[in-house]
């Protein structure tokens, strides 16, 4: 019953996209936005139709949505925030903004990434003391380029682990793993929102890329283990 | 027993004035500053008499608060600072010191704004997934001003969701639902101290303020509903 | 039988060195670090082998603990960050990277500095509301210089308070005490992560900074359970 009047609820207005797999994700729509509203936000570009995807947990998996949303739909991200969020654990939510020209087209890409969130995720792993992250694509698109600086069209990973200190020694062990080009490393205070994470992004053949990747995945699950006593999971399975 | 021991602890120091509505709100006065310590602060101006208002969650609540306070005693707010807390929560905590010429002043001050912040927690909604904040005032003054550019003297209106992709919606909500004039729009990278919230903050005829505020509020409750699969709920009664 | 596969984990990979007294604190090393990743740290010198230690929970702690591992081996620590942490707290948590010549050099400074950290923990006092640290050494060397500005060989104090305002009295109660050179008062906006403290950084005769930090922990220990209804209390023995 509760469900029922939370359906006719859901449809009451037309802001409202749907939710994402897990994180607290939300996709949300306007149609033309206000002239002021528009003028006071952040934006790479002035366009009128917006969508908004937003979440408490999780930046890494949300921008590689958003990066397959644009490939995929005649839309461009124009924004993208990390807060210091994860209630409570120590990395960061996000608010990504996609600008186009018909509500239809940002619509669509909001849909899109909220699908995609269940693919992304599968590489987040969690304990009761910190997390990993990572993500792969073989032809990084715009989201990734201005988020991380990836080229496009390159493979592009990203690595992180929490606490930092877990995140450095990741980063080492990617890069020894395979032929790959660093293009940086975020830390507490240089790059991330003082979020307890270590990030290094990477771009390259794919086939190294995702090698690199794998490395640090497992020498993170190992140390993110002895520091837990217990196993790092995923909610969704993993996509590298 | 465990209380009447309480109850004598909290006579024992005469910087401690009382604690506030929730939020571990605290309130505090230093009746004659050290001057090393006075000038390692970031204070606007050196008065000896400090009244210090510091909460874990809340710092619209505590502003408006003081807002009210320099209204009703001779004081003036000097420092108004946003850390990235609320316990997990997506908003900030808050440290405010006003200043004055008479520990009996900012004591005053103190009481006042721990006195109004039940007023003010009226329109914060809560769900696990997140928050709503809204603030209404007629007449602006000097901590508004302060805090956030508003007027004095003028209708003010703070406007706040979490995660910030709600905030987006509630911000083009208010906008056209009345005419009002936006000063800001806050967002995670923007204005705030990387708390997960887009915060609008509105000026103009108290009539549209109001209206704009309230209008966000109802597409807020929705869509954090949305999100959540929750009612959002408010500790104390609304007063907007 | 758990325990004993955790124990084999934990014996194989060469960076893993063992966790601390408590905040997930992890100490690793890199016995030689790629160049790539080197040269993306924020680090005041190029080690090539490098010591690392990690926490969730404590920044105070960590680098009183890392500040007496320099004193003990031949290492320097090159770089300090503070993410904004504690898992909810109002603090922070830290990201500590020693520099040295050998890897042995830099295993046995994580190692001193997790031992130390039983100690460091000592005078951390918590409550649901927020904690109080404190921190004294007789004799500050590199570390507590880096990371504060303490000056080398002459006795150095910390006093925090969370919420911040319970850390304004502290910073005035402590400075009244005795005679003390302040060296600086962080603050949510100022110095800090954005954390929900204020932090002063005392220096001085040995004896006038020890009677200053105890008399600014008393004080703290009152208002603090004035807040919270709850008694502060230390998971270590006190130590200063």
């Amino acid at each position: 019953m509760e469900k029922s009047v939370d359906a006719i609820v859901k449809n009451k207005v037309s802001e409202y996209v749907g939710t994402g797999a897990t994180g607290d994700t939300i996709g949300l729509v306007i149609a033309n936005v206000d002239e002021q509203i528009l003028s006071q936000l952040h934006l790479d570009k002035k366009y009128h139709s917006l969508g908004i995807l937003g979440a408490r947990t999780g930046a890494g998996p949300h921008i590689l949505a958003a990066d397959t949303a644009v490939k995929a739909t005649n839309t461009e991200v124009i924004d993208i925030e990390m807060p210091r969020d994860t209630k409570g654990g120590g990395g960061h939510g996000s608010l990504i903004i996609f600008g186009g020209d018909d509500v239809s087209d940002v619509r669509q890409a909001v849909q899109v990434a909220l699908d995609t969130t269940k693919q992304t995720f599968g590489d987040v792993y969690n304990t009761t003391a910190g997390h990993l992250e990572l993500q792969y694509t073989a032809r990084a698109s715009q989201a990734c380029h201005k988020a991380f600086g990836a080229p496009e069209g390159k493979a592009y990973g990203l690595i992180s682990g929490s606490p930092a200190a877990i995140g450095v020694i990741m980063a080492d062990t990617a890069v020894k793993a395979a032929n790959v080009n660093v293009l940086s490393v975020a830390s507490p205070n240089h790059g991330t929102s003082f979020s307890n994470e270590v990030i290094t992004h990477i771009s390259g053949d794919s086939g190294a890329v995702r090698q690199s990747v794998i490395a640090a995945r497992e020498i993170g699950k190992i140390l993110l283990k002895n520091l837990s006593n217990e196993e790092p999971t995923n909610e969704f399975p993993s996509y590298i």
